[in-house]
């Protein structure tokens, strides 16, 4: 690809000028003179959100009040936010539910998974896995009496056996943003009896995914990352049809009975994917979700992701060309299809080298030990984002502008 | 108290006048001539909540992006808001955490609890309860090879022995109304070394309550209700400081780790209560929580507590006068010691008299089978609302003005 890398800034404005989805961008409320290139952690604002949640606080809460659960659909939004989220991931209406946080929905999937495999002890994920997957599934292993084995991520493949019980596995990694190829891995695991869980993070709204043609079993995923649901926005759970009469998640709270206004003294599962809920579902972040899903409508996924991969190879290109000699390292995939919407380089300065591009407003993220991530949220990146933040990132190297003491200084980060 | 019941409306105006609490219900945003009785079920809207929701998404989200997580301190929002609430519970600020929903946050508790009395095998729980808290112990009973022990509220202490690990009960029943001895419960299950987990749903914001004081174990409770934070707000969690650094809750979630953004490989719980997080806190609703507490800011909780109780028993009072021989029964203590800030009347047709009150612009609620619920949020309920409520509940019941089709056909209730 380097061989026909654009050349200038004016070649990357000509790229954007042709983009298809260039005009989503105007769905969103960006800083202006800023390049956002951290949608993977939490995704940008769309422009109509406050109007929305005005309206959701100012009328529907204080003067609605307790009727709006009827009267202005609030009961329904996990159902019906999740069946929108369906339609970005390859899924039914049915079998999407937005509930809780990504780490409560992977442990109920998970212990549900495991009574659907009693015979078997193994629950098989990837050792470099987001943490808070393995930590779920480590803590799940010992409240069921399960064994967690974790391996590289070339070895699942061979680490499958008829012990396992569940595959839990994040489709694109958090840190190197590398890809599974979800068809293959899920027909592997059926094919030795075990089911799989997908995490879905760092993948659903930025690329098509297509769970049930590669007849995917349970998937998880987070409302704050490319759905742009907000800042600690509700998580979303897919389970698949065929499995859902079987589906007996732990945290048995009201939201989940087959009648919650009924107030039964025995808990009985919802017969839907409304099992898959506990207690009241967090509204304003529910219905916050729900309005940020629109930035979706009329999209082609197809397209979305042809401009992923398009704005990291140009990214990573440029990087060959500008970057050389300057002890930047590639830690993602080369090849465009292998990755996810991200591009993570290492450098051993890496957090202050990221201090210094938020200084100039290129904002991605520092993770440890020596990681600059860089996501590309197709719908608001644009071409020549690519192009700024590498000259930038060289001028900062080239300069050693990130070596100075309020770079340097660790504060926490997100 | 019927003797010396007030027998006009105007008797009730010159309550209000005298109320020191009077001011309050100007910190909310009421719906204009309505009287909102169910502020137990979601509480109103505080009338500043708006305005710091409009920054939060605005500028915070919109122009702060991920740097709000460390730059508008987002990140320790949980435990802040934490703080707060334990100022109204008699707990001290770092035992006190925002998380999750009420069902997410018990079986977190009930888990971790019973793990701290292996040798034991019961839970011990009111089989009145309300459902969740039941189908939640129900659910942890089954994962962990424990028995849920249900009994009458009256029957608990005789059900103590030495077989109970663990106690739930919520302090005011959301049926009845009725409140139990938080002291002498927890020092009868501590007397056969039985822990106690108290929900507070009910309670919470309606009355002092002194955990410290009767040395309680653990509780929980919700924040929409008389903490005022909004649909589906987040739940808060206690844990007493002697417990925090032996709980082990299931749901192993990054947010719990000591070091979340370590990112190490094995999970190591907080050392702080903020072990009790599992995923990225729900912001939008734990910040609107924060600032909806503002309202209790130089309230007296003693003076609180008082005039709870005395609309609750001019309610009563009112009652008996008015509503003789109309086919009413009240279903809560008559005695406001033991009562939370609510009462329940049954009636045959309460479904459809709740409805004919509701078209009146009277707002309780109903609870299956024959419940009419009235709560009395005492930061915004006037004496006079009392008045004017059982007055038209007389009207209703007398012209049988809830015998229309459209009061007696059942649409889903929250």
């Amino acid at each position: 690809m380097s061989t026909s890398t654009p050349g200038t800034r004016a070649d990357f404005e000509y790229l954007d000028q042709r983009d298809e989805l260039r005009s989503s961008r105007e769905r969103f409320d960006l800083p202006e003179g800023e390049i956002y290139l951290d949608g993977n952690s939490l995704g940008a604002m769309p422009a109509h959100i406050p109007a929305r949640i005005e309206k959701v606080i100012k009328q529907e809460w204080a003067h609605g009040l307790i009727r709006s659960w009827n009267d202005a659909d609030w009961y329904p939004a996990p159902q019906r936010t999740g069946a929108k989220i369906a339609g970005l991931i390859g899924a039914q209406g049915h079998e999407v539910i937005v509930a809780d946080s990504t780490s409560i929905n992977l442990f109920k999937v998970l212990v549900a998974a495991t009574r659907l495999r009693p015979g078997r002890r193994v629950i098989l994920a990837e050792r470099g896995n987001f943490p808070t997957d393995v930590y779920i599934a480590d803590g799940v292993a010992e409240l069921t009496g399960n064994q967690l084995r974790c391996v590289e991520p070339d070895d699942i493949l061979d680490a499958l056996d008829e012990e396992v019980a569940i595959v839990s596995l994040t489709h694109v990694n958090f840190k190197s943003g590398k890809r599974y190829d979800m068809a293959r891995i899920t027909e592997r695991a059926h094919a030795v009896g075990a089911l799989v869980v997908w995490d879905l993070c760092h993948s659903a709204g930025a690329m098509p995914i297509a769970l049930n043609e590669v007849n995917a079993d349970f998937a998880v995923g987070c409302g704050y990352k490319y759905l742009n649901g907000g800042p600690g926005a509700p998580a979303f759970v897919f389970v698949a049809e065929r499995h859902i009469p079987h589906m007996r998640q732990p945290i048995t709270g009201w939201h989940g009975h087959a009648k919650p206004f009924d107030f039964d003294h025995h808990f009985r599962p919802h017969p839907s994917i409304g099992r898959m809920l506990a207690g009241t579902a967090p509204q304003l972040g529910v219905l916050a979700l729900e309005a940020a899903l629109e930035v979706f409508d009329d999209v082609d996924l197809n397209a979305l992701r042809q401009k992923s991969v398009a704005l990291g190879d140009l990214f990573i290109s440029l990087c060959d060309q500008q970057l050389a000699g300057l002890g930047v390292e590639l830690r993602s995939p080369r090849d465009g299809e292998q990755r996810g919407s991200q591009v993570s380089l290492a450098h051993e300065q890496a957090y202050a080298v990221m201090q210094a591009l938020i200084a100039r407003g290129i904002v991605g993220d520092f993770r440890a030990p020596d990681i600059l991530r860089f996501g590309f949220a197709p719908l608001y990146i644009r071409y020549v984002d690519i192009w700024d933040s590498v000259v930038a990132l060289r001028e900062i190297l080239e300069q050693k502008e990130w070596d100075r003491p309020e770079f340097l200084a660790r504060k926490s980060v997100t």
